[in-house]
């Protein structure tokens, strides 16, 4: 036997026959658009508890074979990919909500539950968990941990670090380190959770978690705006944060070229607004009460009176609303022209509208007939910039990253806002990241993972240890 | 010479003559009501800027002498506190606010600032920073930062940790680690700033930070509630959570002991509400206009038709609402027979009026003359035990410590909600944090303080060092 099919063994008395899977059982998962090639690993170990997680892992450590955990598989820089000698843990069979406590507002839970069935949960003890996102059906509880994950109302209301009240997780050599807290304010010592929190699966595996539940909104007011010119995007922003005080739920902005795309056929929706101005934004308001409606009508009224926004079209329905939202959330249309490159990145509201002028004229320059369209919840610093050019191979995606990520240095944007860096952006790191602050970063996977054996090469590599020279 | 002195010469010149102090120098600083004995240190260094921060450090990391940083010394738990053979760091001299960005609503400044000078600042931008507290004259951002503090409105903004976007450290070796983010979302790598927040000084020294500043609600709305029994705080918590909808900015609970001492005299307020019932609650939102304040007192009218409030007051004024905040405010009248024992604790909801019963009868059966006063910021768990016992030694202190801690182990509370642990309560820390939290904790230590200079004995104790047999 060779060392990892005695490894292989060893996972399969830990999590039983139907645990463990390799070969074509692997290959023959399930895919999805964002990860059309078939999974890979050594072998897709599923363990049903904590105690099995802990004992796969230590395993693993003896045997130094490195291991990824992976969620609902919906990350988009391919951190949770693993490669054909790596063993794949999926956290599917932890997969019950284990306490739901209304009077405390908390929801305690295994890392394998879907955000869906989470956010249901709640809805069902009349509560809200507000993180929310497309993947709703797929994505998981831990992955969402793992990554931090962002999504639409996050100006209100966080992002899973916000949203995560306390967490148990199993260290590289399988130790547990139950950190289960569900209380708001706790200040005992060290918050434990953080290091685990956005670290992608390299410092721990998340396996259980307490949620911190909200108050449900009654209703919702949403409203589409036309707006002349970037300077108003933020001062739009600042003069509904304010008036609409604690209230404003959602600020999406949508340049001309991307609301053109999704209001024009063969996109189902026909435009709310006329296509001829040069940047849209949606809100989202909580309280649907006709006091709110009204409050929220003269708010724009007052915008337009001010001549921050041209045109505005208020949702006189739940399913108005719902229909503003579809033409925001059809990215779909992006793909008509084969694969787009999505990028997700983070800079100064006030930076953002000339880096996008800048960005699209480099992209331009090389590539004439590239589509370029940007997005994003700009409340949050969040840009989306999707670009789409025929025939691009790896070099010249390569030059097309560059393009795009460079700028960011000098305006200390972030080349990661919500998606993570995984291996797709580690090359990018440096951008916004010091070496001091990388050099932080390798100290603590040493710490928690002295043989580099969770999600190897992730986020960043290893540089060589440091000499031995003076050690006592 | 012997070491130290030559250890103060080499701060001397880092430093300046200006930024050192010793001997009767230090004994001399001023020092307040919590901390009224005379300050000590083997020095008390000032640096001026990050680099002599660093310089500093470098030099005591070699000489391995204990660094104590310093900042407004309004901590509660004696984790600032230096002894006889440690260096005091105070960050006195790092007071600048660099930056105010009122697009980005950030503000950028140097660990020294006092609390107060960047509420300003923010105001004076039209702006807020949410965090606030009563030693909001003296306590410094650093301070603030570094114990994770909270304060009257963490039930909307949050604690310094949702209010900290980015940070610079000085490690214990000296290294500097610059991480100062402005943007809401950056999934850029690890998160580095949390490890420094709420680590109280053990794990770096906070320089500079980068504070998220908030839309300024216009006005307020401030109300006095009575209500019959403990269960109806957690009901018309979360009716008003619901009914105000991201407007409630502070609900803070005082049982009737607390409530009758500051509204009779001596205290200066009389009761705006009869001091017969069990509980009050001072509760604040956000917006005083007509139609808020009518809503609010809608609201009101809806609890008591509902018999989850007995009695209620409007503040009619910003006079009366700030009457009504120095009722909860006037902390003070609990010293009028001798220096209180206060107690910061965390607990569920639903747990904590059985809880408070629970600890008074245990607390008088031993001393029958015991003065118990129970407030503080429940919508974030977190409850002010305050104890007044004629003649207490520390053996009969430790007992009152025993019988107001050991309750929580089984409660899943927490010996700290946002005071932090400092000495005070580090022989405590085990009734909220399992063995294998404290590990991790001494393994953070171990990896960013190898010589343990770095405020030692804080929080915790290090363990002896894990033998070394087996390593490579």
């Amino acid at each position: 036997m060779t060392p990892p099919d005695a490894l292989i063994d060893l996972l399969r008395d830990i999590v039983g026959p139907n645990g463990l899977l390799t070969g074509a059982d692997v290959h023959a998962r399930q895919t999805n658009t964002i990860r059309p090639q078939p999974l890979q690993a050594l072998a897709l170990v599923r363990p049903a508890s904590t105690d099995e997680v802990s004992r796969v892992m230590a395993a693993c450590h003896a045997a130094g074979v490195a291991v990824v955990p992976q969620g609902g598989l919906t990350g988009l820089v391919h951190g949770a990919d693993a490669g054909p000698a790596e063993i794949a843990l999926s956290l599917e069979r932890l997969g019950r909500i284990t306490a739901v406590d209304a009077g405390q507002r908390v929801l305690e839970a295994e890392a394998g539950v879907i955000l869906a069935q989470a956010q249901a949960a709640a809805a069902a003890a009349g509560l809200l968990f507000p993180v929310d996102l497309g993947a709703r059906g797929s994505a998981t509880l831990g992955g969402m941990a793992a990554t931090n994950a962002g999504g639409n109302r996050v100006i209100r209301y966080g992002m899973m670090r916000d949203n995560v009240l306390g967490l148990e997780a199993v260290l590289a050599d399988g130790t547990v380190v139950s950190s289960l807290n569900h209380l708001i304010k706790n200040n005992s010592g060290y918050d434990l959770k953080q290091l685990f929190i956005g670290s992608e699966g390299t410092l721990g595996i998340i396996t259980r978690l307490v949620l911190r539940l909200r108050e449900a909104p009654v209703d919702r007011c949403v409203g589409l705006l036309a707006l002349p010119d970037f300077p108003a995007v933020g001062q739009v922003l600042r003069r509904l944060d304010r008036d609409l005080d604690g209230r404003l739920a959602a600020f999406e902005v949508m340049w001309r070229e991307f609301y053109c795309l999704v209001t024009t056929a063969p996109a189902l929706t026909r435009p709310p607004l006329p296509q001829d101005h040069a940047y849209y934004v949606l809100v989202e308001a909580s309280g649907g009460s006709p006091a709110q409606t009204d409050h929220f009508a003269e708010l724009l009224g007052g915008l337009m009176d001010d001549g921050l926004i041209d045109d505005a079209t208020l949702a006189q329905s739940e399913r108005e609303s719902e229909a503003l939202w579809a033409l925001r959330d059809d990215v779909a249309q992006m793909g008509r022209w084969g694969p787009p490159v999505g990028y997700d990145i983070s800079l100064r509201l006030a930076d953002t509208g000339s880096y996008v002028n800048a960005a699209a004229a480099d992209i331009r320059s090389r590539w004439p007939d590239a589509r370029i369209w940007a997005f994003g919840h700009l409340g949050d610093n969040n840009l989306h910039l999707v670009v789409q050019i025929a025939g691009l191979d790896d070099a010249a995606r390569a030059d097309l990253d560059r393009l795009v990520y460079s700028p960011l240095g000098g305006l200390k944007g972030a080349v990661s806002a919500e998606h993570g860096i995984g291996t797709e952006k580690k090359p990018w790191l440096a951008i916004s990241r010091t070496a001091a602050e990388r050099a932080l970063m390798e100290t603590l996977k040493r710490m928690l993972d002295p043989t580099n054996i969770l999600s190897p090469g992730r986020i960043f590599d290893l540089s060589p240890p440091p000499s031995r020279a003076g050690t006592p």
